[in-house]
């Protein structure tokens, strides 16, 4: 469930924060009481999506220090919601200074605009994904919940076919598969409340995100039924099925299987080359490119898809508690 | 937003029904008053959903005939909440006899066993695509409201490569491609609330749907950025773009433009061959087919996928009427 | 939580249905899987809330016959949604044909014309006191939920001191006192989710409530902080209090003793007397009485509180599950 | 709508925040796009709610500084979410200490402890009073967008007949009466959604609220039908009431007359006296009053239930918005 800023039902992330305002952050409610907290896991979950990783991305330098102000005492969850803020710093707003009138295409500036009549032009304000700072947060510590019970997840980003050529000053997209491993049978909801479909909003939530997919996805059209069939079979005791063509979710219900999904992502629109925009009279801009940007994001989001894996299968655990008397 | 039973904020749906209990209904909450409702509009929507459309499909015969039990007097909307009951007829639950112990493959009936311990065997139960005649229903009256704001929807489906065979008792998925014209700009809200997300959740919460993408989707990790990137222009005094590769919507909020997207179906999981299943005790069990079934049900789809888009389409051009002040 | 139409959580109703429409009715999401239902409870049940109730009340004859739609199967749960309607029989709108223009003094009419520009004039359409009979048969299946976990509900009315007086014509109000017994501690949230304010919200949303209390309620402002301290002791191994100053809730939580609160109601606003109202163009109507009216309503409100308690109280419960690891 | 720490559905506040952790805080989402918000007002408001006001309290010296992260450019709200934090200062936990297992009598201590497990013993952790300064900042901000639109809040404290006698160290409950003034009708929900029944539920989640009345409330039981009908008129061209015993809301929804309503605190807990508490074995406590706390707590909380007036009355004058075509 998510509306406007808030995902989740019994686990949610309410999240605030323009990228170039004093700070992002955000309130996760509903975390279990007597969780022990692994600070250092946290750190490494926020150092994952940082800019700047490996060749391939260079970007601002954002340290992510994620400050906790409730809801954990001495290392353990107290059960109360856990408020937390990460200031903005290593801003450079005078990058966007020549952007106040202008929108950009393929960017949120032309439709916040027309939404309200306003909008912080500053490195895209809310739009930026550096919301997906505090998304981080909140799967992190909901990955450490489902560890506890077993679950683990794993996203891994796959190279696209064009060659990086980001001296070029242009910028790739990227499909990143991600999966959910140790889910029970019986996680998810029916009808509106199917797990697939959760995901799929969490996932296409995610900014630069433009498809979803689960299991054999969008390959189903190329088989027969009989073909993709995924046969039962018995083992260690267990029900269980011989093949995964469903990714794990059967009638929005998990089967106790890997799920299995994939997002595609976009190239990002911030090139570093000239492209054309326009002001808010309707008269053509070039737009220099200036500042620091990434040319290939994928890799950034791995850290960013899993949590938001994180948050709706704890989610669903727990709602999962009151399915039978 | 979606939990369980329920989709939708301020337009809402909450249904019920298995697909061999008395009927299946629902309640459509938020409908604005003094709306006059077009009754055949609403019968040619269910017809459209009916099984047993053209050669391709042949299956239950479902009159689908809606009784509306509330919020509609003098054929005007009063602005309270519209029951409605879809009586079950032309059932054979003896079709489903010999399955009240089996798990058939990629069926739901697995998952609902270990979820809830339980499960109406027949038919699929709630996990029937049954359900979706509801949606039709507020799908339907949600988009007479947007028709009369200049916002039409309309679904198509994609023929598959793969040959009609239904005489040999297989059965095909499908993609099914939707366009939203009228939208005006600004509708959809921030973060996790993006109109991308809303509609990915909703059509992935329809039955057999495996795959939802938006504008050039999966196709984007083709393309570098420079390639596909919306430019804007000035036309008829408003600002627009000149291609729609994003699909319309943009940072989750809607642009103007046509909004595009496409959904993957699955083949349906019920073939007329014999397929193996296995019973709750582990054991494997041959499941002869019975009854009558469709063996491509993508068109059948087109009004559900249109019913979706509309639920969401009109939920989020009224909570747009609170994003200013 | 409740919205609009809708109330509860995990375990919520969402009602429909106009006083004179065909049928009121409801969806009852979250009832868990395995319950065995007692349909003779929910007639007795039923039964307590019709008119007609002793000598003090005579009013319309509504049979108020249950019709289950969904989610139960032999009897038992099936964790899926509830549908039920109650069709509206032994009415007789020409009894308010008169009043299709006129707003009636303390009543609806007015605020509903104001609120949607339409209304249902007959009885009191969304109004009328008619939709509780859906929050009694929630209500009915979360009480048999609670009895299997030792938790009860019991209201009574307290006797007004004005005498009986309805060949006056004239009506009375009066308080409701309900017990909630038997819920362990813990049940209820923080803050803003207080078990307390979600009594509180159930119980006004009743026609013709004007107050609640809870514990010693109002009687507070009497007594100073020593005198109405509910101090702790042991007993029967379990950490107890000696007095129930609090009715049973701390800090929004319940400590395991007596849920004990009121609810006042006042008169029924339509009296068996001429009363003075005004048409919509504001010019002053004698409006004479007509049909079938109580004079005390109160009796039958007793299933009403109890419903809403019982409703409030399983979807705590539920939730509560969520609280640890 | 409430659940857990969030109430509101259009207008909402996420709060966060123990007594004595490192700060309280929230998120304020749905705040409509283009208003121009007046800080020194947001001061004024909080300085009302400190403690130290007048002879009557003195306690902690809460300093309140609001420090704004998020949705708010230039002094004009974006319509994005509001994040805020207050740090905690001026603590003094080791005056806590010797609480660590002990459960004081009519203090939430045991209920949480009963709920999580785990609790913050320092001050009363989330259960204190120091979350409301987080709704006072909602409100505040809330108040601002009604004023602009012309309606008016005003809470006032009716001392209670009990002499102040707080240098014997007891404490006194008391009644606040509060009136919204300019709400044009129209405004609220039907059924669940009432105005009058989301009041309650915001009142009475405030700490120590006990008792919620609105119009005659309690005192209706004291009158007949006929004696307290709020009979029409039409005065300056629009239909109102003569009298306003309904307290403005009739059926749920607001019918232009000021809504007047009472709210009912329990004397505070905390006591400058000795008092019996428990451990959490069941062995009996002295506990030897520490710190400095409030004897009468009614006039701080007046800025609060003023604030929770506006949140409540601001969301549904946004979800009034789409009541009709």
């Amino acid at each position: 469930m998510a509306i406007k800023n808030r995902i989740g039902n019994l686990y949610s992330l309410t999240s605030f924060g323009e990228s170039h305002g004093p700070a992002i952050g955000g309130v996760i409610d509903g975390m279990p009481a007597g969780v022990t907290i692994d600070m250092e896991q946290l750190k490494r979950e926020m150092a994952r999506r940082r800019p700047g990783q490996g060749g391939m991305t260079s970007a601002r330098n954002e340290l992510d220090e994620v400050e906790i102000l409730s809801g954990i005492m001495d290392g353990v969850t107290l059960g109360t919601p856990i408020g937390f803020i990460i200031r903005n710093r290593d801003q450079h707003p005078e990058d966007y200074d020549h952007l106040k009138n202008v929108f950009r295409p393929s960017h949120a500036d032309f439709t916040y605009h027309a939404k309200y009549g306003i909008r912080d032009h500053r490195g895209g304000g809310r739009a930026s994904a550096r919301e997906t700072a505090a998304r981080v947060v909140a799967g992190a510590l909901a990955k450490q919940v489902l560890d506890k019970m077993g679950i683990t997840i794993a996203g891994e980003a796959v190279m696209s076919e064009l060659s990086s050529n980001d001296s070029a000053g242009d910028t790739m997209g990227g499909i990143l598969k991600c999966v959910i491993r140790g889910v029970p049978p019986g996680i998810g909801e029916t009808v509106f409340g199917k797990l697939s479909a959760q995901l799929a909003e969490a996932m296409m939530s995610i900014p630069a995100a433009k498809g979803f997919e689960i299991g054999l996805g969008f390959d189903f059209v190329n088989h027969r039924g009989s073909e993709v069939l995924d046969k039962w079979t018995f083992k260690d005791g267990k029900i269980t099925t011989q093949t995964n063509f469903s990714g794990g979710i059967q009638g929005g219900i998990s089967n106790g299987n890997d799920i299995c999904f994939s997002v595609a992502f976009k190239p990002v629109a911030t090139l570093m080359q000239p492209v054309e925009g326009i002001d808010n009279e309707g008269n053509p801009v070039t737009i220099e490119p200036r500042g620091r940007h990434d040319a290939y994001v994928v890799p950034r989001a791995v850290p960013v898809v899993e949590a938001m894996a994180a948050i709706v299968t704890l989610d669903n655990v727990l709602i999962g508690r009151a399915s039978r008397l």
